[in-house]
């Protein structure tokens, strides 16, 4: 048994920055991680000669301040997205390339999609990011799926197809899983709609040199021996003197607990006392999306030869949303198609040898032959990983915000809880999983008081 | 560690009907239940005399012909819900009495309820009860939550407000939160709408002379040393040879497994190798309801001399529903009332002396001035309890059955799966625990053949 001021759980992003910033505070901690490895949902994937893919979140964008500040910090760069030449887009049996940020299908259909947007950009914005709950008609907004939503309000065929498509790429759910709710709360935390679908001037615009996971892997280094792997958190007992946190090997006693873990896995963790129904109940009912990102690795981005951009729409899929995703080097040339929501679940429960085929072939008909035959094929299911269960993150079915939303970040005794779901900007991108980690460890710093003398 | 057939987690009623079968057919089993009492959400609550309260499930009634046979088996006695007298309805500020089926309230919203619940049963016949996302048009029934349906389908204010009430009755949610698919499947595996409401006739008619628990206290008693207490399952280890169930303080190696806890406590076992995405995903979307259950301890039922039966419905609650709940000796007197959905959320979070004030002031306002001065308050909040986490059962949210229901039955290698919600016909009720108990010990058998030699 080892003792800290802060046992912290999970070091993902959010758990390693509270940790980081509770230690720069003059406290002791102790992060117990479940896997072999730190970073949560990021996961950089080598591809030889020193070089990565990433099979978990990758990107970056404008407004995500807090992440590119910590990059910074931990020294690691960023290069822009490649999005130079034309994008593709097939929709309704058709195949066509097109340039700027219009894609030439029906300008009905368009206008109808962009028309939609800005009715749910207008709503997001009263929607108050710290309660929900609280927005004008809550209740109103948060008893109907987006799917209901958008019967109402996209009035082509097309729209919707393409408003579908649009939140399995950003919620990777169905319209239909989700409440409106959580949809304008989740847009207003990130700014605007058309801003979570963007390459350049959105939330896909640059990524980091080194891969995602490097920050994570540079707090680690500094944190050291403050950080267990493989210790995943079966227990925690709580009181008012304080927690501890029983993992597989391992016990920590410490004055209070960071759980930086999803909230359905925050639910499978045995506390005792056990936690209010309240909290609980919660727990039950955020749901992680569905998503498989593909990778395809060839020995050159031979298609940027041909003027694409490596950009594609698709409503056939089976991947509908692929972008280049070759390192900044320029080799080897890789593609990354999504499977998300109803896709993921469907093609999850097929053989890793007949997803690859059906991936393979949606990425020849986009790029041609030669795309069906790459060197290597590189797949992750999120939701098979035991602590993960899903990505990109969690979403809230109708009535969750407003029967439970504010137990989302409500401390319990000494218990705090972080992660990319509590953040209230950017929530469930790794620029909210860092404002989370700061947020529980300001909680912390501030309950533990002049206990905490800083050292520097 | 020991040994046996098959292991059962959970000494529930799915969970011992399992067992009883199984042993029946000659197979040895071991079932581990978490708590230090078999019975799972029925619970007998003792009031002295020998006389019982249930704080759980209590009620039967007609077509549920599997708990009625079980309960004449281990000799269980049933008994009459005493429905003698007025029933009042307190409904926009009005308090009347009525008897027979008809409140007295406005025409309009009566008939408006009528056609709403008509149109509801004709609808839920035609979703096949074992597999709901072959409806006709289930994407379409599956993407709305049951407020949207209302929204379109109820035309009066009142008949939204009694629709309202009577799905967190039946619930334990608000129509915001349930999937209008599952809605549809929950009535069809009961029969009708009106089936779920009523004393005479339906859902709540009769009771088990000496509690609905004492069925599973006899099941038990024939188990003997095969159930264990307060043994919570933490780990499976399955593969094709079998299973290791490991509990605290015990670990049972068996051929196959029976799972018989709700799916979001199955999603808190730690499996090894970690089940499949598909599955684990369908116990993050399937909730638990919400209810505390209320009752009020008089030496005599009062409200029986006043010509009045004890069934209320009121529509500013707190307990908008009420029952007689007198044991069958005809004394002491009890009502029980029941916070259900958003009442429960919300009441949840108040002090034991603040709910029960509550509910008091409320009971008195119904049944005069006596109702708030009773002998004895019992209450019961199910999301509080560790091994239940809810009440009465889980229903889907919106996608839930077209996205995930094929993983509910479907056993993973050794491992089958029962429970109430896991049944076919009564669905989530003491009925469909019973089913479900009977198909997984029949699974398991079918799946074990010639190797169980049957002794009797």
């Amino acid at each position: 048994m080892s003792e800290a001021d802060v046992a912290v759980v999970g070091a993902g992003l959010a758990g390693l920055v509270a940790a980081r910033e509770l230690r720069a505070a003059g406290a002791s901690v102790a992060v117990l991680e479940a896997r072999d490895r730190v970073g949560g949902r990021t996961l950089n994937e080598p591809l030889g000669d020193g070089q990565v893919v990433e099979v978990g979140g990758q990107w970056l964008g404008p407004t995500q301040d807090r992440i590119a500040a910590l990059a910074r910090e931990v020294g690691v760069d960023t290069f822009s997205t490649h999005v130079t030449g034309a994008r593709l887009i097939e929709f309704d049996g058709r195949l066509r390339r097109y340039t700027g940020r219009i894609p030439r299908i029906g300008p009905a259909v368009l206008a109808d999609v962009q028309q939609a947007m800005l009715k749910l950009d207008r709503l997001a914005r009263r929607v108050p990011l710290d309660a929900p709950w609280e927005a004008p008609r809550a209740e109103h907004l948060d008893s109907q799926t987006l799917w209901s939503w958008m019967r109402r309000n996209v009035y082509t065929r097309g729209g919707r197809a393409l408003l579908e498509l649009a939140t399995e790429a950003v919620w990777a759910a169905e319209p239909a899983e989700i409440s409106l709710l959580h949809i304008l709360f989740y847009i207003h935390s990130a700014g605007r709609f058309e801003v979570l679908l963007e390459t350049e001037g959105g939330a896909q615009q640059d990524r980091f040199v080194g891969g995602s996971q490097l920050v994570s892997l540079r707090m680690a280094e500094e944190l050291g021996d403050a950080v267990e792997l493989s210790a995943p958190v079966r227990r925690i007992e709580h009181s008012s003197d304080g927690v501890l946190v029983v993992a597989d090997g391992d016990e920590i006693r410490a004055r209070r607990a960071i759980v930086a873990i999803p909230p359905p896995l925050c639910g499978r963790i045995a506390y005792d006392p056990p936690l209010p129904g309240y909290r609980d109940q919660l727990t039950q009912r955020m749901s992680q999306g569905s998503v498989i990102k593909c990778m395809a690795v060839y020995d050159a981005p031979f298609w940027r030869d041909e003027g694409l951009s490596g950009e594609a729409t698709s409503d056939a899929g089976p991947a509908k949303l692929t972008f280049d995703n070759t390192p900044p080097s320029g080799s080897p040339g890789v593609l990354v198609g999504f499977l998300e929501g109803a896709r993921a679940r469907q093609y999850g429960r097929f053989t890793p040898a007949q997803r690859r085929e059906a991936v393979l072939k949606g990425f020849a008909r986009l790029f041609g032959d030669r795309a069906g035959r790459p060197d290597r094929f590189i797949e992750r299911a999120w939701a098979d990983e035991e602590w993960s269960r899903g990505c990109y993150g969690c979403y809230m079915p109708p009535g969750g915000w407003t029967q439970f939303g504010q137990a989302l970040r409500t401390p319990i005794g000494p218990i705090h809880w972080a992660g990319a779901e509590t953040a209230t900007v950017w929530s469930g991108y790794m620029d909210g999983a860092v404002q989370s980690g700061q947020r529980a460890a300001s909680e912390v710093l501030s309950a533990l008081g002049s206990a905490v003398v800083p050292t520097g």
